[in-house]
């Protein structure tokens, strides 16, 4: 997507071939700024410190993780130990293991001469992929919002609200809740994205508007206690998630606070679709308020947050009575029967264990 | 209720009994100051700057604005040009313009000489029958308080979840929502309280905390997002929440977000109550989303956030991504059907026409 009217995508080789560049996300929304990867070291960096996060974006610098590896020493041990030190940066990460064993499986029966160009092949190949797959997630939301702008005046916006950031900037390019509202930007449907602030770590107001903002989307941030009351207002025409696990049944589990505004939806009669990459559906797990444990984080992201002051200083000041607790569970789960459909790279899927099941025969039997 | 262990109220006469002393809510929660307010100007600065906020308190705090104006001088004229600048600090606050009336009624008809007198009688009355109001709210909050004690065990504490700051520091005493708390921990009932952030002023973070914590209530400070998580897991017992406004059905105008949490009270079957003081009550009106205007806000509440560095340092910080629109809806309307009961100083009362009609029948027929 566009930052400063020049394509990106988050990660990309350089003109050597042998070095990658990412995007600093650790810098925004105060900075732009590119960083060069050369090493196993580099990229276990990234990802540990979250220069890089998002599962699909996890992924693919991990890839790249191995090709370092393979270009420095090509041996077996080599990848064991880059494999190794790359998935104990985030281990509970499931594209990051996922992408590893790619990596692995791809280099590992070839001759060492061979590894290193494999490695560099397979990585683009796994960035190419994830590119694919939201490109495809895109263009089936599309045709939602398509229709829903049908039923509009020709020149209103179709409001899209949106929680957390499950956009160009957790991806390699176009995002996976957001992919549908860039190609319907693109294609000249105007559309205007309520982005929620999504407290605490305030991932809406820092990375999703600055995503849509640089590529040109109308988009307006609130607190994430407003959604309702635009809603109830039709304030709202469609609501798009992303999801970071969806159960065999089509329970998702999102950013906490998703399920609050799923009820709203509900309640007020608006669509709620959740966007995601197949790899996401967990086929071996039911109930996901039963079968999901929440990662319980850091109260100190609810009790300090960090800006930028008028003077432009960068401070992290605290905004919670001292001395009280702070309790931060990081997800929820949104039940199926709240969500109005899936929108995956093979169309809309409904929330339901048949017509899971039936998109995605060969993931089942695998299960 | 309880500081560093010593009784206050949010405003008291001193010794002199010719001037009063607030606590300078601006400053919280960082620090614990108390203004001291000499004359009229004194008290509509406190009301516009907020170092008084709430409706209650700011009717209470104008009522001494009009002793000060009759110690000055005991005129008509000083009286009406008192209660205009009083009300011109804050147009819209019911409160504040009953304040000003009641005060006006009681000295008017009087000798100049006698208004001094009456003007620091009424304005002490006005401020002991909120105590009164939220006392009694709190002794029927209790109630409900201690039912769902008694199906617990012995220690287990009942999780109560507010949003706002519907407490003591928002009135003169005990606060609204908050009175039943403090009565049932006063009592020794174990109660833990969730604290809503209630972004984007923060007040839950900022003064529902910090009163809690002064008084001993345990409790935990939760981002808005993870109320709905938290029900979902039976791991709150009772919502109560105050208002701003309620309809002559029963619909609640209250801190945006709360709708959100009724909604999530109703799917999980968690009780959903509003403490009210029966003034807030308006019996002309009843679809509260049709009726009530929405109050829409400075998008620098979302935009900025002031808080304290580890050096101890107080700075205002930027939290959003440059050059995005921001919306800042202030309230939102909680539909009677949500519901599950208003907490009234003359009891439990249904959210419906004819039961707040039959609780108070004098406030129908002056409508």
């Amino acid at each position: 997507m566009k930052v400063n009217g020049k394509s990106y995508r988050t990660i990309w080789p350089t003109k050597t071939g042998r070095t990658v560049e990412i995007i600093d996300q650790t810098r925004f929304p105060h900075a732009f700024e590119i960083v060069e990867l050369r090493s196993v070291a580099d990229v276990a960096r990234a990802i540990k410190t979250m220069q890089v996060r998002g599962a699909p974006l996890i992924g693919a610098t991990a890839a790249y993780g191995v090709c370092f590896a393979m270009d420095a020493d090509p041996s077996e041990q080599a990848l064991d130990d880059a494999c190794a030190a790359l998935l104990a940066t985030r281990p509970t990460a499931v594209n990051l293991r996922w992408a590893l064993d790619v990596m692995r499986r791809a280099v590992l029966p070839l001759h060492p001469d061979l590894r290193s160009e494999k490695a560099w092949q397979v990585a683009a190949r796994i960035c190419d992929e994830d590119v694919a797959i939201n490109m495809a997630i895109g263009m089936h939301g599309l045709e939602i919002i398509r229709r829903i702008a049908e039923t509009k005046g020709p020149n209103a916006p179709v409001n899209v609200l949106t929680h957390c950031n499950a956009g160009w900037l957790a991806t390699v390019d176009w995002g996976t809740a957001t992919a549908p509202v860039y190609m319907a930007h693109d294609s000249g449907i105007p559309v205007h994205v309520w982005v929620d602030e999504t407290r605490p770590r305030n991932q809406g107001a820092f990375l999703t508007a600055w995503e849509l903002g640089h590529h040109g989307v109308p988009h307006t941030v609130i607190a994430d206690n407003a959604g309702g009351h635009l809603m109830q207002h039709g304030e709202v025409d469609v609501v798009i998630v992303g999801t970071d696990r969806t159960t065999a049944n089509g329970d998702v589990c999102n950013k906490i606070g998703t399920y609050l505004k799923a009820l709203a939806a509900r309640d007020c009669g608006v669509p709620f679709y959740v966007a995601l990459p197949s790899p996401t559906i967990d086929f071996t797990i039911s109930d996901g308020l039963v079968d999901i444990p929440i990662e319980e984080r850091s109260g100190s992201e609810v009790s300090h947050i960090t800006g930028r002051t008028g003077a432009g200083e960068v401070h992290t000041v605290e905004i919670v009575a001292a001395g009280s607790n702070v309790a931060n569970p990081a997800f929820d789960v949104t039940p199926a029967r709240l969500v109005t459909g899936l929108i995956t790279e093979r169309g809309i899927v409904e929330p339901t264990r048949a017509a899971l099941a039936a998109a995605f025969p060969e993931r089942v039997a695998g299960a």
